[in-house]
């Protein structure tokens, strides 16, 4: 933890590189991706850091278990609860999985089938609630409270925001490994957990590289934050297909980090999500969720221009209904 | 090459080490990726080689890079022609262009669109035939002795084989890292090149693996040449959606090869086929081609028995239209 700021819970790099060591052999040291087909049309060098062939689909289980693996025996005892759109939830259930511990996990009752499902084969137990009428932190509070679980948030945590970071750490190597100088990183962001700590493993690694949330159109929370300086709620009407996107507002640290460290977030409207999925399957022979597709589309609209420059982005998930990706493909 | 046997152009492990050092920087070095789900219904350890993810979307840019850039200056003016259904297109299309040689590819007029667009992309002229009525080898060697340019086979030749053997390399070094001893390797097979080449550096790096080769139902024209002791033909109305493995009939050194270090071939259906991309969609968040799971097919419908032990696949493309992708997912 850094010792010599206002906030003292703000993960440093030797806590991202801590969340390295502990997650060696156990999480996927995922692969960057280039087309050369995608890089001739947009005119610049793109890299793609595929999140989705991390264990559990997701970059999720960096964070979980870096945050469950240092409880001491008592707490894993006592098991964990959280709160979770469905790849947290697979994360956490997951590392409690490995770790001998109860997971109990409360998931929005339209969260996809995929995600429920991969929640369930890890072991977990799944409470379901109303997305749109229930507060999903206020359950899981009464779980933890009743039960003497952990709860764990999704992103609002410094270990989890330094086991996100590991993917930072990795971009970093390999990007160097290709001889490619980063000018920009573009990450999708909800509660900012992923976008901070990649943000963090950057600023120490290659300070140079300017560091982009990506966020559905309607739940730019972040965005609207980052312009007012604080704190702002998400409108509780907004849509998005991006279903592991639709955090209500910036965590307490995420938002700290990002008005030091971020450039800005770049907004993306679904049918352009859609479009960028289209592209992970045809051209980088990636499976894409929604969500995880939102940093790509910034960079193939022209959000973020990358014409002569070199650009990475995190495609964070890949566990989406078939039904959901074959009218992906149906729009191709 | 070995010279102390009767077949002196069949690659050993230090042509395979020499392609290695040639592809470095040029190929990928694919991950080797494993899902917990799958493993806990199959009861074992599988291992998945993901090549849909190599320049091109399949392996076959390793052969074709690895044969092409040991041409002199004279032989490369020429240009190089081949023969190929449109992996191997793509791959000799990728590596000319990085070498600066004019391509010219045979491609059947029924490659799906995805592979033509793609082997247009990388500055290759195409030549389309009848798959079913013409002979490309004859048309591309006619061309070739036209133009002056080098045919490049797509399988029977040591440096494509050594190439692909690549693969095999990689494959023995990262199951090493994931602390695995591999049981067996179960790999695509059409001419041969692929298998073989893998054959190869497994017998010199982990000689106590099983190696089989994967063919679809009706074009098994390597298991039958194993049992009959010589190269027999596919039957020519014999049809597979593995549009990448329909080679009448195995490669002489390929079968040489496969006589020698094969363990046998497993046959699998169009439907399990696209059974196995479901899975690799589901639980591997891979796109693949048919031909590129039926290796996967092999294991998940038991022909290879893979319960308590540790079994890789090769998924070796991912270069699928929509259309045939969606309705894989519609049987899901």
């Amino acid at each position: 933890m850094t010792a010599s700021t206002a906030e003292p819970a703000i993960p440093d790099i030797s806590d991202i590189e801590a969340a390295a060591a502990r997650l060696r052999g156990l999480a996927a040291a995922t692969p960057l991706i280039e087309s050369q087909a995608a890089n001739a049309r947009i005119g610049g060098r793109l890299l793609v850091k595929a999140e989705s062939l991390q264990r559990t689909g997701a970059f999720k289980f960096r964070g979980a278990y870096n945050a469950l693996s240092q409880l001491d025996a008592d707490a894993r005892r006592g098991g964990v609860v959280t709160y979770s759109s469905g790849n947290h939830a697979q994360g956490v259930a997951a590392a409690a999985q490995l770790l001998g511990m109860k997971a109990t996990i409360v998931m929005p009752s339209d969260a996809p089938a995929i995600k429920v499902a991969s929640t369930r084969f890890w072991g977990a137990e799944i409470v379901f609630y109303d997305r749109y009428a229930e507060e999903r932190e206020a359950i899981a509070t009464r779980i933890a409270a009743a039960s003497g679980a952990v709860l764990l948030p999704p992103y609002d945590d410094p270990r989890v925001i330094a086991g996100q970071g590991t993917v930072g750490l990795e971009l970093a190597a390999q990007a160097a490994t290709l001889g490619a100088r980063l000018d920009a990183v573009v990450v999708p962001c909800s509660g900012g957990g992923l976008v901070g700590g990649i943000a963090l493993a950057l600023a120490a690694t290659c300070p140079e590289t300017a560091v982009y949330a990506a966020e559905p159109a309607g739940l730019d929370d972040l965005r609207r934050s980052l312009a007012a300086g604080e704190r702002v709620r998400n409108d509780p009407a907004a849509r998005s297909i991006c279903d592991a996107l639709l955090a209500p507002t910036p965590g307490v640290l995420t938002f700290a980090i990002a008005r030091r460290l971020l450039r800005g977030s770049l907004v993306v409207a679904d049918d352009e999500v859609m479009d960028a999925m289209d592209v992970a399957f045809a051209d980088y022979k990636l499976v894409a969720e929604p969500s995880g597709a939102a940093a790509l589309a910034a960079v193939l609209t022209g959000r973020l221009a990358v014409a002569g420059r070199t650009v990475a982005v995190v495609l964070s998930g890949g566990n989406v209904d078939r039904a959901a990706f074959a009218g992906v493909l149906a729009r191709g």
